[in-house]
């Protein structure tokens, strides 16, 4: 029969959100409900499954081509298994094996950067680039790259932690334990908690001692003209504007995707990354590079897991 | 006929060195000639094809699989062109076609550091990996990435430009006209650099008012305990070590390969890279990932040139 359809199933520790997607990325039915994680992985399977018997629901299930799984890792992509998450119940978990014995579907399993990186790239900004880097800004710094139109993984599934190259020896301390990570000076978090800093130092800000300052306030403080907030997004997007510049030193691509929360805070984020991209590049990579917003927002999640169950199964 | 064989050609600003070269990497015969640069475009045509007639003297041509030619860039790799580059005198030259008019030979043209890293990949010490970086470390700093076995070159066959990723804002002017790039900071030039601003400001230090500092000297007065010397050094290893540190959370490789001058300057080069890669380097790619010193050396244009022969024509 006439494969029409592809799952893309976005698992998250707070919803998981299903979809069943034509081949040209068109949503024709989403269905979300939350993961509610404590209630363990029996529950959160089953929860799963019935994403994907809703969205069937009014197809014939041979029209499905395949199905993909985009999950917070680390993962073993290779064997399907979730290795292990924060957010979610799985621990060493077979995420994969189920749904096959279930629908009879090739499915196939990624992680959240991969799967916005591919969704990006099939139906998103970065459509008809050969050479393209995805970088994700948001709490963190995360990215991909798909290199002569595939995605690339690295020899243990890590590659492209974005987030953890060093940009700002001897700069502050990062979650992953090393001091100056382009996470650590030029994510949501570090632009927040140098907010938070300058809060509690007393300097004349107009930034308020919120319960929690958030990036949003940082941006909109700094648009009125705060010195210190100005002065604190000035250093953290100069970083951001390294750290893209790096990649396109690095991977000299088509196109380099901004995506994840930063990447909506407004046109000053692209702003700096111009401005060190044509300080810092080298002509020849810069002449052909263009730096791009995401353009699958909310649904980068959905649409990521239907790329790679298109991708995939080639 | 069988095809035992492949050239090598190393075209540098200095000397052409070609050579026969078996498909296991063994050297049969070895020609290298003075470059005489300011003879012009034909001169040093007609002298790469002397080394050529030189190397295949004694064998029959049709045992020759293929022809590689490794040359300082910018280059047209499709076109065989060699753009333009200081050295030599082509410019908007043709190099690939009076070859392959010559001796009806299949003949592949790429930059040094590209071949380099080939070469290191068939026949050095990242054979049988599957990703890996190859750093060279010279005067300046550069560098190729194989990936899922084969080279990756970018969209415009700049990739790896590694030697101008900031890894210092607000560091050192660069010769590409940007500031704190690894090159500025971390390479054998860096180094002089610094030592020769020490000598010029009078700080106590053992470091001589050579005439010209080499890089050899600073690590010579580093060893035998001159603290200005020793400064210079952590300081530019320490960089060194972080960019190599990148380019691991990035790639995420099996191998990374140092190669050129500052890698045979001693093991306090690969101490500090590893003291970085300890500190700096996620836990599973850091357990996964090798740094290991190159192995070709003095035959890494040659042997690079001949390993391009042979990955080119599969």
């Amino acid at each position: 029969m006439d494969k029409k359809y592809v799952i893309g199933v976005d698992l998250g520790g707070t919803k998981i959100c299903t979809a069943l997607v034509k081949l040209d990325g068109s949503v024709v039915k989403e269905y979300t409900i939350p993961t509610e994680a404590y209630k363990g992985e029996e529950v959160v399977l089953n929860k799963i499954l019935s994403t994907i018997d809703k969205v069937i629901e009014e197809i014939d299930i041979n029209e499905v081509q395949s199905i993909g799984i985009g999950s917070p890792g680390p993962l073993d992509i290779e064997k399907g298994l979730i290795v292990y998450t924060p957010n979610l119940p799985f621990k060493n978990f077979n995420i994969v094996k189920p749904i096959v014995d279930r629908y009879k579907i090739d499915t196939y399993l990624d992680n959240d950067a991969n799967v916005a990186t591919l969704g990006e790239f099939l139906f998103g900004a970065g459509k008809g680039s050969k050479n393209m880097v995805f970088i994700t800004v948001s709490t963190g710094i995360g990215g991909g790259a798909i290199i002569n139109g595939r995605l690339f993984r690295g020899s243990t599934s890590n590659a492209l932690e974005i987030g953890h190259a060093t940009v700002m020896k001897g700069g502050p301390r990062c979650g992953c334990g090393n001091t100056g990570c382009s996470e650590a000076v030029a994510s949501g978090t570090a632009i927040t908690k140098r907010a938070k800093e300058a809060v509690e130092s007393k300097v004349e800000t107009s930034l308020k001692n919120y319960e929690e300052v958030t990036t949003k306030e940082v941006f909109l403080e700094a648009e009125r003209g705060d010195r210190v907030a100005k002065d604190i997004l000035n250093e953290a997007l100069s970083y951001l504007g390294i750290t893209v510049t790096n990649m396109a030193n690095i991977f000299d691509p088509d196109k380099i995707i901004i995506g994840g929360g930063v990447s909506q805070a407004g046109q000053i984020v692209f702003d700096k990354i111009e401005e060190e991209m044509s300080r810092r590049c080298l002509r020849t990579i810069y002449d052909n590079c263009k730096v791009e917003k995401a353009l699958l927002g909310g649904k980068a999640g959905v649409l990521g897991a239907a790329a790679l169950a298109i991708l995939e199964n080639k």
